[in-house]
């Protein structure tokens, strides 16, 4: 356009930067490390998908690299194998950060799954003449309600990559590498606001630091769980399995889905996986190996690692070699052909024992009762990696520890000294989780490892009895359906009639249980939004209010509800709670001086038709003429509900939550 | 998981960075620029969104910085006001390059369109007492199929800066900055190879260098437009108007709609802008100032710059200020208040004067008839930014011509000494669309600069009219609806009774316009993808096959069309035409060895069940029983469409678009 006169203001340098996430407001001091020691607020020991997640988290909730030290023994990030899937739930918490774009379009969605059993013979005098596979039947990998309604498989490797591209825009140091933690102890008399002494042996020589909390990240073998004398329960199973990931020449039609497969030889799971820069796609298989180990005694194994005892190790892992998994490959799959693309077309290898073992506790107290160390992801569980569970309930324990340990630190807790009640709940909430999936990775592994119609024998499982438990886990596996027990932040009873329905798998607000995703048309603009997208992983409480029927009506019981939490946000610090209303009404053309100025006041972006896309009420069970109030947790998930008129429970509730002005 | 072996293979680093963009093969010798000449292939002035997503475009297909040099005169990147609008159309091409998602999440999405008008007097006897304004209607912003349904609006400078940084992942060198172009000539005689001589004036000197093209992306002012003797052609009219982008304080209930806003005391549209990072909104209000200029003849303002005589512009200059905008604008708003949130709130403010002006031609060539000086956007065309044109239809300039020159540059068009009938059409291609967009702006400009329902006189114009010129542009204003004109590229007959209906707008295949996007569900895996994401922006020609319901028949037409393409791919250079193959049969369970092998050979992850998700043979008008195919441009628009046994026709075409072996 031929402009003649043009003036700008120098201020807006910012509008063409990426977008940073808010930091939460710290109503304590601003920390400062004072004397000669090396203080920080959090140090967190290990930089894989657990310990890096975590670190992202509180930087970008505003620790800066002052308070918050992430070390690694390792001199650069993750470049093999290991764990490469993500479920629906995680997909959902890496799109609340921003985080999912290159993870959904460059690895590999899994929609389905095919079953593949022992062929049946065609003539039936031949019963149990059985000659390779065939398949049974292709279902949705995911059968919940889910935003994604997909797993990805990705290289590990690379969510790292993205994770610590991001930590780079919130803390100039990064992980510190070569970094090796080897000793943690809790000691108060030395100084009882930073009472964890970590030891480090960095590049420069040995270093003590001293933090408020010490986080373990250091996986399976992790020496904070020993160090703090944390117990590892659990067995080791007699099945050994050989996992490989390679670019397979194959005929096997099913080569891109997920692919679970029982032959009279044995069993193998297919991984389909994401496409490389040579633009072939990668595939990793599950083999069951041939070859039986007795367990260990607990006792034997408490380290609950290597799975073998050191005497018969080595003589055992020189019969497991690539070869030998991909020939037992061969052997399931025939009468299909797979092999390698090339002699160098295997890109990682490995073999490994089944074993399911939790940590009796998760945290480590000090005297006065303050939660001081802490461990997650493989520190406190292993399990089999076959359902594809490691890496995201690893990565929901940092998530879901990581606001309630900022929340402690910035004085944003009722008993802002010690923040302890809060952070109790981390150790109640994914202790459950753990111990839950500990149990379905038993079942699952033990019957995958399991024949199926192959005879006569008890011990051989119906294709059926194998998709009932592949099913049933679903809300397990797909991250969905994960509940928190009640606890501080979860309050399960008195909000009976509220909420209608129990199938809380397809999005029925339930307490402990994640807030599903609708697609829901916003007033002030007619854009068509996803909810969820109100709920981002900034460290937030919300108040979600389905407003009823008689929204327009000056003093209907919405327009009081939506007074009187007006009021209740005005007892909270400034930003820590955000107000997101849905309304049920047919029409749209209403403005906003007929209806409660506060709409506008706290909401006039985050106030929506909850009924013309999706039926946002039918979905989450809330009758339109009653409506209904429910308190989302910064992690999405539901803490209570309530009656639209009951505000009085929803400000009781958050003052639990949140301390007051 | 216990793992117990353990190997990897080193080359796996690739696993974890993030994907490029697989450059096009070169079959003409790699370039080194010899002598003591600073040489390249392709220079451009102006690193504007024109210029600078040229040489995005260039750089990902596969010019290095040896080749390929941008130059411009500005220090830094623009921080300023200027284009904030992007079309439907650009949305997808940006989706094509992966580098939409920024835009779409953090930009502000405009879905819908509200009216106002006059208020009509309640009662009848005061007809034509008009009191404030009253909202007409809501309408969807984007009345046509698309993948993105909504524009969207954001920083100029935010799309320069997500250009920028991808452009930095393969040109280390970037934008050369504070170097402005001072002269450009065409000298066969110096260097028949390197004809086009630029001079350039950089920080550290007047340097000169020889290139093969230039392109002239230097805006209105163009140097490169005036060296080369290219004239404008056409007039400024006598509307003034103002733009201010501030943060507002309002009770106009619209305020984050697209409002087009006519009251009897002028108009005003308001362009809601995206979130900035104190957490509010932009809005941008284009403002019709009250002031009346005689239009400059055509030689007076051939430069079609300042579209005001020099004489009376300070004058005229001065008479224009923020506040009297903002006081119009209040003014037409009325009863409604609307002001600055703060004092310091307003962003950025200009004034300018409706024009419109495209040059006659879009290139100059040597005496060889070689194509060697380009000119794009708007040193090609210039118009008003009401209908928020601009920056779209500058970028469609450069992704026209990217692919036409690097094809030409790395020996893949039939006449590869030259390239010079492919480059031919770039021309062709969008002087057409400049002289729709010119005669668009026109009609809405003036509809708009009008009074609506304000009285009785002629030039008064009703909302219906308005609303009418607002719907019929929706398919040029979308981006979607544009259509090349028949040319080389483009064979708009010879298909008869191939294509069913002629809605083109809703996806109808028609030779000259973009490919509409479509869901999918694989075969090979189940994954449901949008079409569109098979049509990268990555300089590959693609046939896309319509097999119809025979597909499982040996020896019917769809097998024996999809083996004939598969002569045809063998007759050209690897990788440069892709193929994608649907088809229509209800049932996924077939399997590979039951269909052609081409189809795996070919296309094992671009074969779609084409009716399951969204019904493509309808939308695309192919009869399932028929099927059809068609050749798609590295653009995305459809270049020929024949029988699916017309394979011939595929194959002829594709020969005068691409070398063959």
């Amino acid at each position: 356009m031929p402009v003649f006169v043009d003036f700008s203001n120098s201020s807006r340098d910012l509008r063409v930067l990426p977008s940073f996430a808010t930091p939460l407001p710290r109503l304590t001091p601003q920390f400062e490390a004072e004397g000669s020691e090396e203080k920080y607020e959090v140090v967190i020991a290990g930089a894989g998908p657990a310990g890096l997640f975590l670190e992202v988290l509180l930087a970008r909730y505003g620790l800066s690299d002052t308070s918050l030290l992430c070390i690694d023994s390792k001199p650069t990030a993750l470049k093999s194998g290991q764990a490469d899937g993500l479920q629906p739930r995680t997909l959902e918490v890496l799109k609340s950060l921003g985080l999912a774009e290159e993870i959904l379009t460059e690895g590999c969605q899994m929609w389905e799954v095919a079953f593949w059993n022992p062929k049946q013979a065609v003539n039936s005098h031949t019963t149990g003449d059985v000659q390779g596979i065939e398949r049974t039947s292709i279902v949705p990998d995911v059968a919940v309600a889910a935003r994604f309604p997909h797993e990805v498989t990705i290289h590990q490797g690379r969510i790292e990559r993205i994770l610590e591209d991001d930590l780079r825009r919130y803390s100039p140091r990064g992980v510190q590498r070569s970094s090796r933690l080897t000793k943690v102890s809790i000691d108060e008399a030395g100084d009882s606001e930073f009472p964890v002494v970590a030891e480090i042996e960095s590049p420069t020589g040995l270093r003590t630091v001293r933090t408020k909390h010490l986080v373990g990240a250091d996986g399976a073998h992790s020496l904070v769980r020993r160090s703090m004398d944390l117990k590892l329960h659990g067995e080791t199973s007699d099945f050994i399995w050989g996992v490989v990931d390679l670019i397979v020449d194959t005929d096997f039609p099913d080569i891109r889905r997920r692919c679970a497969i029982h032959s009279a030889r044995g069993s193998v799971m297919v991984i389909p996986r994401e496409r490389i820069a040579t633009g072939e796609y990668l595939t990793r298989l599950y083999v069951h190996v041939q070859e039986e180990v007795k367990p260990d005694s607990d006792t034997a194994a408490e380290e609950g690692v290597e799975g073998v005892k050191k005497s018969e190790g080595k003589a055992r892992r020189e019969k497991i070699t690539m070869e030998s998994i991909l020939a037992q490959a061969q052997e399931v799959l025939k009468p299909y052909y797979i092999k390698p693309r090339r002699p160098d077309a295997v890109d990682w290898w490995a073999a490994y024992q089944i074993g399911q073992r939790v940590s009796e506790h998760f945290v480590k107290q000090d005297s006065k009762g303050v939660n001081r160390v802490f461990i997650v992801g493989d520190a406190c569980h292993t399990h089999s990696p076959k359902a594809g569970q490691g890496m995201n309930v690893s990565m929901m324990d940092s998530y879901n520890l990581s606001w309630k340990l900022i929340h402690s630190l910035h004085g944003l807790t009722p008993a802002h000294k010690s923040g302890d009640k809060i952070l109790d709940t981390f150790e109640t909430e994914r202790q459950t989780i753990a111990q839950e999936l500990i149990a379905f990775d038993k079942e699952f592994s033990s019957m995958f490892s399991g024949k199926i119609g192959a005879g006569d024998d008890q011990e051989s499982l119906t294709h059926e009895q194998f998709l009932e438990v592949f099913s049933t886990g679903n809300g397990f596996t797909s991250g969905c359906g994960i509940e928190y027990p009640e606890n501080l932040l979860v309050e399960k009873s008195g909000y009976e009639g509220v909420v209608h329905g129990t199938d809380y798998l397809s999005g029925v607000l339930r307490p402990g249980r994640r807030l599903l995703n609708v697609r829901v048309k916003r007033h002030a603009d007619g854009v068509r939004r996803d909810l969820q997208d109100d709920f981002p992983s900034t460290g937030r409480f919300r108040i979600l209010a389905f407003t009823s029927t008689d929204l327009l009506t000056t003093s209907g019981i919405s327009a009081t509800s939506i007074n009187q939490i007006s009021t209740i946000l005005s007892q909270f610090p400034a930003s820590i709670i955000e107000l997101v209303i849905l309304h049920p009404l047919e029409s749209n053309t209403f403005v906003w001086t007929e209806i409660p100025e506060a709409v506008k006041t706290h909401s006039e972006m985050r106030f929506y038709n909850g009924t013309e896309l999706e039926d946002a009420y039918k979905v989450y069970g809330v009758d339109p003429k009653k409506g209904a109030v429910a308190v989302v947790r910064p992690d999405g998930y539901i803490g209570t509900i309530a009656e639209l008129k009951d505000t009085e429970r929803i400000g009781e509730f958050l003052k639990r939550c949140l301390r007051t002005l």
